[in-house]
């Protein structure tokens, strides 16, 4: 079966205190944004990378590929307005009619994700439509209650909830569908887009490792990652 | 007002596939648990300190101790079958009746909690008998749903949910009176046994920096952090 990658990195960086994205900062000198494509790469080669960027964006990551000599094949999409946008530019990318394509969805700022969190995340699209990596909640959760008043929280069962991550991995003709639906300000992820059209959504281990990039605290611990 | 601080290190390094509690492992040199005892101390020499660890344990810390030259003034006190025993252990060493007294519980893994926020949590218990720090949810959070089949899991409002640090800090005569309750399962934390009396908990922002160290990954966080 066809697999393909869209990986995602439509951020503005501001969340940085500084002028460039996220995606851009090296880590141990490379590029967070190569490391993530790096990934998928060394996953499977055959697997067809489309990057999705801001227009305003591509100019400055054509450089850093030239600068980088980065040489693993892609296509570039146009980031959109908000994320569902601008997966539905890159799903775009991906022929109509393939019938057991797989499509994998990826932060662009989490170069960290496992070979094996890949596999598994295709392997269960593959039978199940739809999948997703998560990880437990390692600490005490609370709810805030509604009212907002003072003491207005309670302790949950930590146990019955799960942090998603990503590569949200589903069936092409599936998520396709999926992005056909109209924008709606719930669609948080691409596993909420597709749950809207009645589709379950399966969980995987997700990998410890796997952090979204956002921070200066982040940055600090993608760079200890790679410091071994 | 008496500030006391309960520093809890129950843990059987388990987690860590080694035979050293995970407290005791020197990040950048120095004992996690000697790391945890200086950011109270530096917060202000005043606070009272008091350690909490299995009594199979205190062999080995006094050897530490001793090697490291550690000065900071403690009291000891033996670690209990579960967490609850073991800060009720730690609370018999705050004498009764000192009317304005505090106590902070922290965990002997957390060295990074920050001065902020150990201010915040004493603080914030003086006005309001009950404080414990939280951070915001980073990344998309599902339910899962009680039946367990396949699907069975929803994304819920992460707005609507923190998640839960130390030092859980309250004024000494509640937590006294909290911790003379029976012990129930569900007593996961300070915050849960004090609410059980009927006692609301404010939240205060806690620090992002502010991890538990329970797993080898935890570890290279904490290198990274002290290596600036």
């Amino acid at each position: 079966m066809k697999k393909y990658a869209i990986v995602v990195a439509g951020g503005k960086g501001l969340r940085m205190g500084g002028e460039i994205p996220k995606q851009f900062i090296p880590v141990q000198g490379r590029p967070v944004l190569m490391r993530t494509l790096d990934a998928f790469h060394a996953y499977d080669e055959s697997v067809e990378l489309i990057v999705v960027l801001p227009v305003a964006q591509q100019g400055y990551w054509n450089e850093l590929c030239r600068e980088y000599d980065f040489r693993i094949p892609y296509r570039l999409a146009d980031g959109g307005e908000t994320r569902f946008h601008s997966v539905a530019n890159g799903l775009a990318e991906v022929p109509d009619g393939e019938t057991d394509a797989l499509v994998a969805v990826h932060d662009g700022v989490r170069p960290f994700v496992s070979r094996e969190v890949i596999a598994a995340c295709y392997e269960s699209a593959f039978r199940k439509r739809a999948a997703i990596p998560v990880a437990e909640v390692v600490e005490t959760l609370r709810c805030l209650k509604s009212d907002g008043t003072e003491g207005g929280s309670a302790t949950v069962d930590r146990a019955q909830y799960r942090l998603v991550q990503t590569p949200q991995t589903f069936r092409a003709d599936v998520l396709k569908a999926a992005y056909r639906q109209e924008y709606r300000p719930f669609f948080t992820d691409d596993a909420s887009v597709v749950e809207a059209m009645g589709v379950p959504v399966s969980l995987v281990p997700g990998n410890r490792e796997n952090i979204k990039i956002t921070t200066p605290f982040d940055l600090k611990i993608a760079e200890a990652l790679l410091s071994d």
